[in-house]
């Protein structure tokens, strides 16, 4: 493997091949520390030219491949594993934005460009481009694009894969698909896009991209309102939908626990009511013009919402620093969460009209599995996505708790199918669920799976371990 | 093959199998006219469970399958080839609405629900589906999602593609895939679902699906307006996007020759100006409320385009009659066409920006290769799709042209490459286009769509002679 090593400095340039374990560090660690990998080399290839050659020498020498952007991923989805076999692939050198085009509303970016940035581009324009999650200063298009990443704005605009038109592949075998093209329709053979979206790594290496864009949102309105629960949650959701039509941009759920922890642990973090509510959402709605408009509509419809019991309390705010102490309370949680300790999370989605009976029943599971634990729930309540986390029982220790976790998140995932969702709203499977997948998805669709990935990957070099279990039958074609 | 019709009959009745002539007529052969094949039968199964059991018996006998709904395709793309041995497989009995979940927003239907039903049935929930085009009163929900439909709502609300979270779908060997998940987020795999969404039934049947549905837009504002050209119409786009937002529900482009044509060939088809412009543009606003506050955005905007020179007159209606009086110019167009006499069409997207520069140059091919044509341009402007038809010149007779119509498509379709575009932006590639495939696709692509096909339909049996063609090299794995 030295001459491929050699080969690669070739291609990339010597400063860009890392091989000391120092250097290699945040390239093999995962951004919670949970998974500690070595690689036989990280390589930061600068040009989509680049990532042809050295996949065309990773394909020459048989070598493994482990694709990275702003490694944030939270299932591990980008960190090698600890054979030190892996070439880790890292595109944060690719990071030139290519082309706005302000007529098209597209932007053309290379795989490796921070998603803050591509945001930052396009307000430069006087466009405005959607996708927005916790991670957005260090994560890449690439790892938004692999992950199909989602956030806090699918409500109105859709998930990564609805944002995109086109895209630029590396294949395992070092050939180079240009799919880039910035059509809004397209209809001349199968969406091989649409493959390699959400695909983790496992298809090849995504090094260009382009995005839709959209007219910037001027107005804004937010409030934080006081619902008894997520029933009622889910009414607040349909009158506000109702009256407020795509305007309506996030709808954020939390519950009083989440209320609580973020009160207590975050310090700027402050309840907009005298006490603590059952639960809570925080509702924004955009529109091109007419802010003041905006909040009306927007008082309007929670005055009706209170009148019909579906909320208690609202505050709408008045002006950006309100509206921004409201999301600290809702983008404080995940902070608050790690001071308060180790907790079992869990990223899942069901049917919008299922969740209430999904909290109902997922509470009581883990109460059988861990008697005291406390639920921590908060969510995309539109997209019926829930980040459903456990924090260990008080009575509980540590150990205790981490022994008691596979089994609570198997009893929580078993709740999650019989409403048939999904146990990956947004995260992604990457090497943190890989073990549940042929627990919650059926022999023919694995099966399914496993022959496109040995379409595009015969020998399974590309992210090993992620997403598709490496015992997986890799059948096809299918008969 | 008489013992595979008997086993088809037992399957889904006696009745429901056509072997002769006069029954197959409407099955045999397409909506235009153009392609007459024949069958070794019909066969229309009442079921999920009966297609299931017809493809079985199908993938047991070696039968070629061509899967069909309405029948509507504009490529030829549901009929059989006139060998005989095809068992067309039409899913128009099974229309059954199997739920609808106005929390979730979504419905779930049979693949053979006309479009219309299904919008009705949406209606009568108090929601909104808006996928909307000529045929819908015929065209089926699997012909929609087996070709990617879009239509005049794309701008806004997304194709097909966009509009459907989950499939039901049987592969050629007769298995059932169930994914008939009415998820918002669901990032746990390949999604196979997109695979199967304008693969034209080449890689199975599918039988159900989950739709997307919206809150009814029940304020709407339309007007009519006269633009000097393409390029002050892509101007026009912008100026209503930016101040309208997600209001812009269509915006659609028609030239003079389209004018000219639909106001002598169709009776009710009334200009609303005194005299004929260069081009006009039909652009209608929906929002959820507000049908005063929306007329008066719209006509503030047009104002600002008149005075800027985007347009140079826009008439917006006063009710829902002129606003219909508006769509039937738009509508009018094809029934014109049909008129008018035998046209050359193509169905063509490029990037929004490279709109106008394609519309010259198409012209001046076509001028090279039938002097005198006329070319009939309209269509979806703001998704970059035109409907270029060129009609015969006056002075050729219908002979020589169809004589030249070739050639003078591939000139077309050569533009069409030069500026990155699709030579089917909605139609789909059916039989009309599948000898363009390897001209305006890599051999790469091929070679990975080949590999597809291969892995679900390993003997290429359902609907062959569609999409791929059929001498396509079958490799896989990629190598």
């Amino acid at each position: 493997m030295n001459s491929l090593v050699d080969e690669l400095a070739r291609v990339v340039g010597a400063d860009h091949v890392l091989t000391a374990a120092g250097e290699q560090a945040p390239y093999v660690t995962d951004w919670l520390g949970k998974y500690r990998g070595s690689a036989l080399a990280v390589v930061r290839p600068g040009s989509s030219e680049e990532v042809r050659r050295v996949l065309a020498a990773c394909h020459e020498a048989g070598a493994i491949v482990v694709p990275q952007g702003g490694h944030t991923s939270l299932s591990g989805g980008a960190t090698p594993d600890g054979s030190g076999n892996a070439v880790v692939l890292s595109l944060t050198r690719m990071n030139r934005i290519r082309e706005i085009d302000p007529i098209g509303n597209t932007i053309t970016v290379d795989a490796g460009c921070v998603l803050a940035r591509v945001q930052e581009a396009a307000r430069e324009a006087g466009r405005f481009f959607p996708l927005s999650l916790g991670a957005e200063g260090s994560c890449t298009i690439g790892g938004n694009l692999a992950a199909n990443a989602g956030g806090v704005a699918v409500l109105r605009y859709g998930t990564m894969r609805e944002l995109t038109l086109g895209l630029e592949v590396v294949l395992p075998d070092g050939r180079m698909w240009d799919g880039l093209k910035a059509l809004r329709k397209d209809n001349s053979g199968y969406s091989l896009r649409d493959l390699f979206i959400g695909s983790e790594g496992t298809l090849g290496v995504i090094t260009g991209a382009v995005l839709k864009l959209f007219p910037e949102p001027r107005a804004r309105a937010a409030a934080f309102v006081a619902v008894p629960g997520l029933d009622a949650a889910l009414g607040l959701l349909a009158v506000v939908r109702e009256r407020c039509g795509d305007r309506l941009t996030a709808f954020e759920f939390m519950t009083d626990v989440c209320l609580d922890l973020v009160t207590r642990h975050v310090a700027d973090a402050r309840l907009p009511f005298g006490s603590l509510p059952a639960a809570a959402v925080l509702v924004e709605l955009s529109d091109t013009d007419g802010e003041a408009a905006l909040a009306e509509r927007l008082e309007t419809a929670l005055v009706d919402a209170v009148e019909a019991g579906l909320a208690e309390d609202a505050v709408v705010a008045q002006d950006g620093t309100q509206a921004r102490a409201f999301w600290r309370l809702r983008e404080g949680i995940s902070e608050a969460l790690v001071r308060a300790g180790k907790a079992a999370k869990h990223d899942v989605s069901v049917p919008v009209a299922e969740m209430a009976a999904f909290v109902r029943e997922a509470g009581a599971a883990v109460e059988e599995s861990a008697p005291g634990a406390r639920p921590v729930v908060f969510g995309h309540l539109g997209d019926g996505n829930l980040h459903y986390n456990v924090l260990r029982p008080e009575v509980a220790s540590e150990e205790a708790f981490a022994a008691a976790a596979p089994a609570l998140t198997r009893r929580v995932h078993d709740v999650v199918a019989r409403h048939q969702g999904s146990i990956s709203a947004e995260h992604g499977i990457g090497q943190l669920r890989v073990g549940e997948m042929s627990g919650c998805k059926s022999p023919l669709e694995l099966e399914l799976m496993s022959a496109l990935k040995t379409v595009l990957d015969p020998q399974w070099r590309f992210n090993p371990g992620k997403l598709l279990p490496p015992d997986m039958p890799a059948r096809r074609p299918v008969e």
